[in-house]
């Protein structure tokens, strides 16, 4: 029988994730630290735990940690939020992606994407009958070019999905890509959707443009972050949105019904984290950039080529040095020949351009990177 | 602008939750324990939590738990599954429901409905463009009339939603039944979905009617669980579903872009107590029957009649020597005058039928049903 995603199979993460690990590579693919999330983090949730905190939390997150959350985009961004009306607790960014789309993409609308884009956007869209609209930026900057984005809108534009810093390109948006986007929905009922989730992890002194900056895009958008990134906790699958009221109210109305709530003890672990050291984000960029730095300095006596990213724990490579073989076949090869699991580019993309380009991970340990660099400095 | 949920608000367990508190009132509306799980189940959280399990979980689950839920239906059921590719951990059984129709109800497909039906099913449905045909079952006993399915049935019928044991009445399904419905789909490509998130909770020796126990419907079947019911950790978030390997396979495609996967912590904490204490379940039937006969025996003294419910951990009871209200305002009135929130059971149905009944949770302390009893026989 036909099925309804006849074009999706499994995530590139967990095939190379499992790759990884049935040729005992060094697994630079799927994003997640090899290292663990604050000792005072981890303790809480056995606290909370044992105080019966085992129950439903409300459907719109635990109240301290909606507060805790719109405390700190106050901090970080300037953006004063009604915590009750205007911060979602979501199992993950990636339902608070999912929630979005489906609360507001109706069939026949379209949703702008850049590729390369984050996997989840399109089966999210095609399920909910909307039609993605994909435009390739080009490497190795991978900008938007705000002209052809003013191209592509026509009266069925429903949203556009922004995400910075970019996964996988580990580029950035610019002060001057808010301003043009800005100018562009100015006075059109286009919304947005901001995939946010590495925004704590900036390089070389750059600020987040985050759309909590900006009041004019803030009032049309969904803002999706993640705890997961920032707390070194991928596996505890708390993300949230921030959105105004209106906005917020349709997303609740999927979110009650795809997963209702999310974990109560992690939430509660999380609100405490969050007020008691809300400067860990603030150390975060050093954090990364010395793991970037680390591991490209010795990428340096490799043949592979490369800018260092701007934002994101992942660092794009070029290999046309080193094979003609297209990318997806490259980190199959790489993981023979040098024991190092990689993501592709390519899969990202719709079209693909040329390009001979593969997405480490540096969220590890110095000995795993320094490791995984000296086995890819030999080939 | 036109939203794409606009009959859609506030659940009600949301709202009679947010109401029992408010007023200090015992709250039996939605459905928690006020109690714990297992000890030896909250401690091994801590455990996982120090040994570094705190990165993404495979999308389908941990392979560990997979295996203890085969395990498990194996034992209880007599099925023998395919870990791998048949059983997927799911975001609570909410996620489990919303990404089984998600992954084949397609634009204008019909999907037949009991009512009262939980609420997530309708807004699943309509947000694939599917059409929900409701089936009223009739007070007090809320039997399905098969000849009545029989006739709904249409070239357009993709799929049938059966719940037992039954939220909120509290009914099950029996084995002829099941007959009843392996006759009227075979031959066809009608889909099943079954919630039987309260499994292990059926009364007076009754065997749970499983879906799992038929080969004929299991082959054609998502079937839904969830460990919040079972451990008594509804806060949790963690469920799963049950399909033959292409049904899984869907369900996967949907299931990693909604979530992608679900808290690593957790999940190890409950394989870890599934294996070690198989027997959990076995004695639930006996632990909820004390607990709703307790609840009954001191109800009988009280204006409210009712038949015992025959699983679940919700007591329906009607109210219609004490009130004419609609039950919607009867549990408003309740809440001010005997202290006692309970849950609506017109808010189920399409086209409710004439019926005086609310819902009460015994998933309680025997002080707090005595408490709320006691309370509910003053009025
Ligand atoms: C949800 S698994 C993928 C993790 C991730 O975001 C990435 O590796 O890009
Ligand atoms: C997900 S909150 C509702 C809990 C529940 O299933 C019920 O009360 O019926």
């Amino acid at each position: 029988p036909e099925t309804k995603l006849p074009h999706v199979g499994t995530t590139i993460f967990t095939q190379m994730s499992a790759l990884a690990q049935a040729h005992q590579a060094i697994n630079l693919s799927q994003g997640f630290p090899d290292f663990d999330g604050p000792e005072a983090l981890l303790a809480r949730v056995d606290h909370y735990i044992r105080q019966g905190a085992n129950q439903y939390a409300p459907m719109t997150g635990m109240p301290t940690l909606c507060a805790a959350i719109a405390a700190k985009v106050e901090r970080c961004y300037g953006r004063s939020l009604d915590a009750a009306a205007e911060v979602t607790v979501t199992s993950g960014a990636t339902e608070a992606l999912f929630a979005a789309i489906s609360a507001v993409v109706r069939p026949g609308d379209e949703v702008i994407v850049f590729d390369p884009a984050y996997d989840s956007y399109d089966p999210a869209i095609s399920l909910n009958g909307g039609c993605a609209v994909h435009l390739q930026l080009q490497p190795p900057g991978f900008a938007i070019n705000w002209d052809t984005v003013a191209q592509a809108i026509t009266p069925k534009t429903r949203m556009i999905i922004l995400n910075t810093p970019h996964n996988p390109t580990g580029q950035t948006l610019s002060a001057a890509d808010m301003q043009a986007l800005q100018a562009l929905v100015a006075g059109t009922d286009i919304l947005l959707l901001a995939d946010e989730v590495y925004e704590h992890i900036v390089f070389d002194g750059a600020e987040h443009q985050s759309i909590n900056r900006y009041p004019a895009l803030a009032e049309r958008s969904f803002v999706v972050s993640s705890f997961g990134k920032t707390y070194h906790t991928t596996g505890w699958k708390i993300g949230y949105c921030v959105a105004p009221a209106p906005l917020s109210a349709e997303l609740r109305k999927v979110h009650q019904y795809l997963t209702f709530s999310t974990s109560t003890p992690l939430q509660l672990a999380l609100a405490d984290y969050l007020t008691t050291d809300p400067a860990h984000d603030q150390a975060l960029p050093a954090f990364y950039q010395a793991k970037r730095d680390r591991f490209n300095a010795r990428m340096a006596q490799s043949r592979f080529s490369f800018t260092p990213a701007a934002g994101t724990y992942f660092q794009v490579m070029d290999y046309s040095a080193i094979s003609d073989l297209p990318d997806t076949e490259f980190v199959l090869w790489l993981i023979e020949h040098a024991g190092v699991a990689a993501i592709p580019l390519s899969v990202f993309c719709q079209q693909p351009p040329e390009m001979k380009l593969i997405r480490f991970c540096f969220a590890k340990h110095e000995t795993t990177l320094d490791q995984a660099a000296e086995q890819l400095c030999k080939i």
